[in-house]
């Protein structure tokens, strides 16, 4: 850790990388629990045996490869998004799959201590009960050392059949997360709706969704010390700004600043420069965390720029600010909403 | 039409005006229609009978004061977005309901043709038959002097169980809108999810949801001459769109300019400046419609510059851009959009 240490002032955090580069057989098991689903006959698949080989190949030369080679130190794992797929109402299935796919991001941290820190999937299904959760949520913390986790607000996958975060349904997931003080990233998994797209409208709406949800109610009254990273830079957040803060004022709500900003937090994935000079405009450095979703949504190169369109750290290597607004981008408030994080990269 | 016709150069046109402030007989007739669809025993009622003065009073000192005193000189105008309520399945509630509020329209534009011009409310359900909406389509258009309609792609409210815009369930109607030369906004009514807030998430979603549909298909290819307008600013996708240009690419689509950008436009509903200037630097001044949609979502005064959240005129005006541009955006492109306006207009 003494590398880190030592550039700790200059230290890049990306806090939003999925394992979208895992072994194929981690997804073999996932077809095996399905298989299994359909036809109860066939046997129990166990979690995939993974040689450590095989790991270092399917993230060296990939997805650390590009986080250095973009100028990032230091990246918050966590399972692929899509392919925590909450939709399936079994349990024991959601317990398992979630289970196998936090240990195999713990495996990635455990090879790459310098690059890597997990952040979990929670074994959720549609209505279902959040004990296994919080079981799961615990045992990532407490026992892999990972300092976030991935919250679904919609298990159903684009049927949004679960009430809304401020819903007293999710607090004894509200109360371990503060327990344990890790934030929650706002992330949904695949849309089982064929009106909508997963990565073009599912994840966007959702983010909006939660966002709204959030200034209907009064979740952070009750937990004060809860924090919430809302991807993709928010959905349509910054740019309706004015839109929130004219809804917050006609329906008798706190200006967002007080009401929401203390807890709620954006991403920078956004994939071009006037997405993001607006995000840093309206939302302003102390509430936006660096990320870049690599490899996710949109892969390739913006033949406009030359450039990876997810190649996040350019566009805000553009904004004017001052140095101390883009350390706080850069890492400074992810060693703050993740203090957890911040304890690891101390070390 | 003299007064139009000889300032048309300077006219400013609104495409997004809904009648919000419509007497309470309106919406009292909507209260019978729902509380005998609880009770059949009761007896049918009939749409409300409004006297020229109560239409005048509900217009007058309301929506056209306002119009005029920011600066506007006509308006597209529909019935209320969210008392549509498609969600409701009897299609001969629907049916009347939509024609009511048609009907209404179409006399307040009766009484002020210098200043209104009518877009309709279809009689949609979910999953029901599109058959109706055609006919209202047709006799609003050609019997009352409609230039345009409100097409909902979610009429379950929030649970968007009817299938994509692309699908050839929706054919009918784009054929008649084809016919007819008329546009479609994209206009979603309440939602019934408590999930998805009204104004804050469900309209939102649904126009960033439609964009996406449209990026997945290939409609303006079977129906080259299909208009849409996507309100609210567009949701998410101005702000995100690099995100859709990358997924256009990944997915194999043409660029958007080529394959969506002649057939859809977005309105200028987006209520601060920051959201206005993305508009207008990403999506740029041909594809652009003057909308304020007030008396809509946003009301009161942003205590930030003293002025109505929508007043969207005001964040137009402060562009840097050229005479050509705005007049595009204020007029040029609503009468190249809206062809039966312009005729309306011309006369």
């Amino acid at each position: 850790m003494s590398e880190l240490a030592s550039e700790s002032s200059a230290l890049i955090i990306d806090v939003h990388g999925h394992y979208t580069t895992a072994p194929g057989e981690h997804q073999a098991f996932r077809d095996a629990q399905l298989a299994r689903l359909a036809d109860p006959s066939m046997p129990s698949p166990n979690p995939a045996r993974i040689s450590d080989d095989a790991i270092r190949d399917s993230i060296e030369t990939t997805q650390l490869a590009m986080l250095r080679q973009r100028g990032g130190d230091f990246m918050i794992f966590s399972p692929r998004a899509a392919g925590m797929e909450h939709h399936v109402p079994d349990a024991v299935t959601a317990r398992e799959w979630a289970r196998a796919s936090n240990d195999l991001v713990h495996r990635v941290v455990e090879l790459f201590p310098d690059h890597f820190a997990g952040a979990c999937q929670l074994p959720q299904t549609p209505g279902g009960t959040l004990d296994d959760s919080v079981s799961e949520l615990r045992r990532c913390v407490e026992e892999l050392g990972f300092v976030g986790a991935n919250l679904n607000p919609d298990p159903s996958g684009g049927h949004w059949t679960s009430p809304p975060l401020t819903d007293e349904y999710w607090f004894p997931l509200y109360e371990a997360l503060v327990d344990l003080d890790v934030p929650a990233m706002i992330h949904v998994s695949s849309s089982c709706n064929p009106a909508a797209h997963t990565l073009g409208a599912h994840y966007l709406n959702a983010d909006t969704t939660a966002f709204m949800q959030l200034l209907q109610g009064d979740l952070f009254g009750r937990f004060p010390t809860l924090r919430f990273v809302i991807p993709h830079g928010g959905g349509a957040v910054p740019y309706h700004w004015g839109r929130y803060r004219g809804l917050a004022d006609r329906m008798g709500r706190p200006p967002l600043s007080e009401h929401l900003m203390t807890n709620v937090f954006f991403d920078t994935c956004v994939y071009h420069q006037a997405g993001i000079d607006l995000l840093h405009r309206v939302i302003g450095a102390d509430n936006i965390l660096f990320a870049s979703e690599m490899f996710g949504a949109v892969r390739g190169i913006d033949p406009e720029t030359g450039h990876h369109w997810d190649d996040t750290k350019r566009y805000i290597d553009n904004l004017d600010m001052s140095g101390v607004d883009r350390a706080k981008i850069m890492a400074g408030n992810a060693r703050r909403v993740y203090p957890r994080l911040d304890k690891l990269l101390a070390r």
